[in-house]
């Protein structure tokens, strides 16, 4: 048995616009479990649409309650989402560590985000087991709601397996055959030129250029692409 | 030594309200070097400010560059972040990757971010060695551009409470001017000699070899070595 995916609370939030973001940033990273306590602008609300920019789903599934015990009813695990911390004792975790928590654990879990300007009250806090806090610059704390809920379900998603960014097929470095085949070009090309002076120094410079031609690690195509730079190179230039 | 912060290049960004969220988000998370390619609205741009809810501090310092190349012109190491996979193969890595070795390499580095609607254009991403990918829900990626520059922001945040041990001295890959003044060379030299034909093809001819020749990392010195050889092979053949 596998923890379902985390519910969004967003407590008294005060505009639909944000409501909007919050649900976009949701879905962004495959979290569909919005609920609303008390939003001061009532809900549904036309406003919160534009701005989840096609993450209607979320909001036509967005539950609402009157309090925020009513919304965390059925969760095992809430968390409070804070910037500063308030007089009270309980453990504080960061979002990367609350997303291993949510996974590890059995039964709902439940994250509580505060209105936009003053953020979860004491009461609010209280129903909580567990501080969530967003380490941020000392000095410029400033994180809107859309952002906190954004970095909370970016650490959530970082666990599903489907999530992970597609496998790029990078080609393999050539065969060493055929990087010595171009190398010897050059060589051939170098030799034609007096490059290799005076020549009690051409093994060592012999040697740094083959460092730094197979530094590169070139795939077969790349490789027959930079020979065919050399062959031109190499032609008499027109006039 | 420690590599310094990351610059966030925002490349032709439509609308200054997007940039105010921009410098919002890096500063939450300590980053304050901003770059804009081409603004399409100018810059500066009195709709920021307000967007950035007090990182003034980063739009003041924020500059202006004509080009991505001039703005990563002092960079090692260039990101360009997209959603969907070009046509380029180059190494791919997510948020928290591309933080790790941001501060595991020497030199400076750049996350370019591209336009609201379009995002990246393939030629900015060929200035890139490197592909930043944020994983998300595949039937949903809608990540806009602040909450895209915020999660790269909070990934390389969380390295700087970390004493991280120094890093081992290796030379970083040169300066992209370098690399793009050696990039220049070999392309008057190739057409000088025809290489570049038919001309439709030019266009993907010159990106196959900028991608190719971005992929090295070669430091400083090893551009160096390649712009001799070149120097050498565009002299005269001795008869």
């Amino acid at each position: 048995m596998t923890a379902p995916p985390p519910a969004i609370v967003l407590v008294r939030p005060q505009l639909a616009e944000n409501i909007g973001k919050a649900a976009r940033a949701m879905l962004n990273f495959g979290l569909t479990d919005l609920r609303l306590v008390s939003p001061r602008d009532g809900w549904p609300n036309p406003a919160a649409g534009p701005a989840a920019s096609g993450a209607d789903i979320v909001l036509e599934r967005a539950r609402l309650f009157d309090s925020v015990a009513d919304a965390v009813a059925d969760c095992a695990h809430v968390y409070a989402t804070t910037v500063r911390k308030r007089g009270v004792t309980k453990p504080v975790v960061r979002p990367d560590e609350a997303a291993i928590a949510v996974r590890a654990e059995t039964g709902g879990s439940a994250f509580l985000f505060g209105p936009e300007r003053s953020g979860l009250e004491t009461d609010d806090v209280a129903v909580a087991r567990t501080i969530l806090t967003v380490p941020i610059n000392p000095e410029f704390g400033s994180l809107n709601l859309a952002q906190a809920v954004i970095l909370v379900a970016y650490e959530w998603s970082k666990g599903e397996t489907l999530k992970q960014p597609p496998a790029v097929e990078i080609d393999p470095p050539a065969p060493q055959i055929e990087l010595d085949g171009m190398i010897d070009q050059l060589d051939g090309m170098l030799q034609a030129t007096g490059y290799f002076y005076p020549p009690d120094r051409t093994p060592v410079t012999r040697r740094t250029l083959r460092t730094l031609l197979t530094k590169p690690g070139w795939n077969s195509q790349e490789v027959r692409t930079l020979r065919g730079v050399l062959s031109t190179l190499a032609r008499p230039r027109p006039r």
